[in-house]
């Protein structure tokens, strides 16, 4: 058992605070806002420093990176201390911060959260870490409370985020294009009832297309054998004019256009769409070079 | 067995006839381009009028809908004939195509083709129709040949191309942040190889998403119990910033951002994810008209 403190309650940190008393930890808790109540079975703490103080672990989950220098700041100095931040950020940020902490004496880890509140302590959840491998050695036991799958990612404390930001680059487009659907089917008088079996269906071709783009990426390779990026072209505008039409805003579909033509005028029109990872960043790949 | 017309030899009139041939039925093919050979088994007519003169049913499949038009005007009258037109459009398109057919004469259905080229004759494909119920009926057991899964949509014209628009937006976006992600990720270098495992299992989510944000946008109530339109605002924010960071284009990524700002200017923040679509595209909900 460990005793471990949980700085920030709002929604996530409430979850993860809880996780660590129902894994049977000593755990302190503490927010910024007074009078956001610890879950039951952890100590609040009235003041940052005494709820690090009270931790062998501290686990720090706020909203945005300003928060946790706004709460960190005012300990000063962090030596023998163990700071594991889950906080959202971006891979900038977290190795800034990684940096700042290391200067204040602390054994830092940056972490992400890349499943919802409600996954947090069951086998759903998954996190992933960078930093200091000892360090994880050190605490995983400890972290594994949060539940699920933890993985640790090496040494670059920016890692986990640039997982994180990458996943959630992929998880909101999709997001954005489920909504966006679903706003033209309704603006077609086609109930969410109707489209839902074949919007299923669809949605559930996108995992083996991650992988499948991904192999090809890494290959340099984008062969356009089940769909070519002028087919997306014709069908693109069929969707951004129907939409447009029904003065549903369209600004996403038309950046997706605006590439596509891209990758097209570069020469592309007959590739994979996964060739257009490869227009947003070209990289060095040995298909490139053979093809010179 | 059905004598059954195939215009446009594109890659997808090609896997059409092709598919005819293997269901026995006598198959003819034309496409615009003479050089284009047809199928084995099929035979090739040399104007498009031999070509609907041989045919039972003829079936369009060419690029657009200004190439049916140039395809089946010259032909004039054409009382008689029976015309299903799988050519990609939007709802406008199919439903004005329809008029137009009508007033020659044709018995006209309009169908989309949601699976790509190799699905078709295998349990993959997934083709919808819409139009006069009783064309559907008289030609859906040659129509079979198409393979997989077949729906009739209704007597609206438009309706299948309507599904067609809206599943595709939802597609497109999701294969546009599939791309995107994995170009952030190697702008922080990580591989494809790398991500894929964490990518695949984010995008299984994405199915029972589909099912559950249509559910809500039917019963207009969006609770924001798994995740809000606030906190995705600023995990949004981190993903624009490093990609902009890296010279990533991210207008696709801006747009979410815009439409999740002004939901929140709405009053929004606390919502679920799947408000984003009535904002989209407001509806009468009863859930709206309760709150009032």
């Amino acid at each position: 058992m460990t005793a471990v403190t949980v700085l920030g309650l709002g929604p996530m940190g409430t979850a993860l605070t809880r996780a660590f008393v129902t894994a049977g930890h000593r755990t302190t808790a503490w927010s910024r806002t007074a009078s956001t109540p610890a879950p039951d079975g952890a100590t609040r703490a009235s003041t940052a420093a005494e709820a690090i103080a009270a931790g062998e672990l501290t686990v720090v989950c706020v909203r945005g990176d300003a928060a946790v220098a706004a709460v960190l700041d005012p300990i000063g100095d962090l030596t023998g201390r163990v700071v594991i931040n889950l906080t959202s950020g971006s891979p900038t940020q977290a190795r800034s911060r990684a940096e700042w902490a290391g200067e204040r004496g602390a054994d830092y880890l940056a972490g992400a959260i890349m499943t919802p509140t409600p996954s947090i302590g069951t086998a759903a959840a998954l996190t992933l870490y960078s930093g200091p491998e000892s360090i994880y050695g050190r605490w995983s036991e400890t972290l594994a409370a949060l539940g699920g799958t933890a993985r640790y990612l090496g040494p670059d404390p920016g890692r986990a985020a640039a997982f994180d930001v990458s996943l959630l680059d992929m998880f909101w487009q999709s997001v954005s294009g489920i909504v966006h659907g679903l706003a033209l089917a309704r603006a077609e008088g086609i109930s969410g009832a109707d489209l839902a079996p074949f919007g299923r269906t669809m949605a559930g071709l996108l995992p083996d297309m991650v992988a499948g783009f991904a192999a090809q990426l890494d290959q340099g390779e984008f062969p356009g054998t089940r769909s070519t990026i002028a087919s997306a072209e014709a069908g693109l505008a069929h969707i951004t004019e129907t939409a447009e039409g029904h003065g549903i805003d369209a600004s996403g579909l038309r950046a997706g256009l605006d590439l596509i033509r891209k990758a097209m005028d570069a020469g592309h029109a007959t590739d994979g769409l996964a060739r257009l990872a490869d227009v947003l960043y070209p990289g060095e790949s040995r298909a490139q070079t053979h093809r010179m």
